[in-house]
């Protein structure tokens, strides 16, 4: 059977539902795909990672992204995919929108410890905003 | 608390359990990443999808791809990220291959179906064959 395209509010639906995704960086030209949990807040995708590493180097060359989020049940599975540019920041008000939204969505990351101002400021922590240039979703059968 | 590497064996263990995982392809250097079933077999990757498409547009052009597999639980995730190179055929040997494979691996796609060799040289059918190049895996908590 044939996959169907999901609507603009099905997408929404599930990338609000969801709590993890998969965020696709392109490196030279060489795709590189890694899990995240994420929220999306704002007609944003926000996600959060540590200031280095392989990811904000490849981000920094290349800041063309896609986050791919799907719902795989027995026999069916639906995905989106959204393709945007990311912007990375470490200020304190960042920081704390993201926490913000992260705790508004029970995500229960890092134990679903509470974290006051004093304790962002110290987490070397980098914010990850994603502009949603484009979403689609599909639906189908296995 | 910093991610461990997995070691290969545990990278190879996670991918023969997996049934899914997300395929990343880059088109002109904008990352692409969709959820595909596939088996682990011979010591590749292997695939199956409909003959056009995007992705098949997009591998044609550049055939460096990577396959993402993780295990998601609660407060843990594990993550296998293999870097290759696919080559597609529609062969009707290589489809058989593909199709003993995917049975072997109790897959229940296409309701559990099983496929005479004249289904399969009628159905309109890619396989992709991944080789693996770069294996890498990591743990950690949310």
């Amino acid at each position: 059977m044939k996959p169907r395209e999901l609507s603009k509010d099905e997408c929404i639906s599930l990338i609000s539902a969801a709590k993890f995704g998969r965020l696709g960086l392109s490196n030279n030209d060489l795709p590189y795909v890694i899990p995240m949990s994420y929220v999306y807040h704002d007609g944003k995708i926000f996600l959060h990672s540590r200031g280095k590493g392989k990811k904000v180097e490849y981000v920094a060359r290349n800041p063309k992204v896609c986050f791919q989020v799907d719902a795989m049940e027995k026999g069916r599975w639906s995905s989106v995919l959204i393709s945007g540019t990311a912007s990375l920041s470490d200020d304190i008000e960042t920081k704390m929108k993201m926490f913000a939204a992260f705790m508004g969505k029970d995500m229960q990351g890092h134990g679903g410890k509470q974290f006051k101002r004093e304790d962002l400021e110290k987490m070397p922590m980098t914010i990850w905003e994603i502009k949603i240039e484009e979403l689609t979703g599909r639906e189908g059968i296995w």
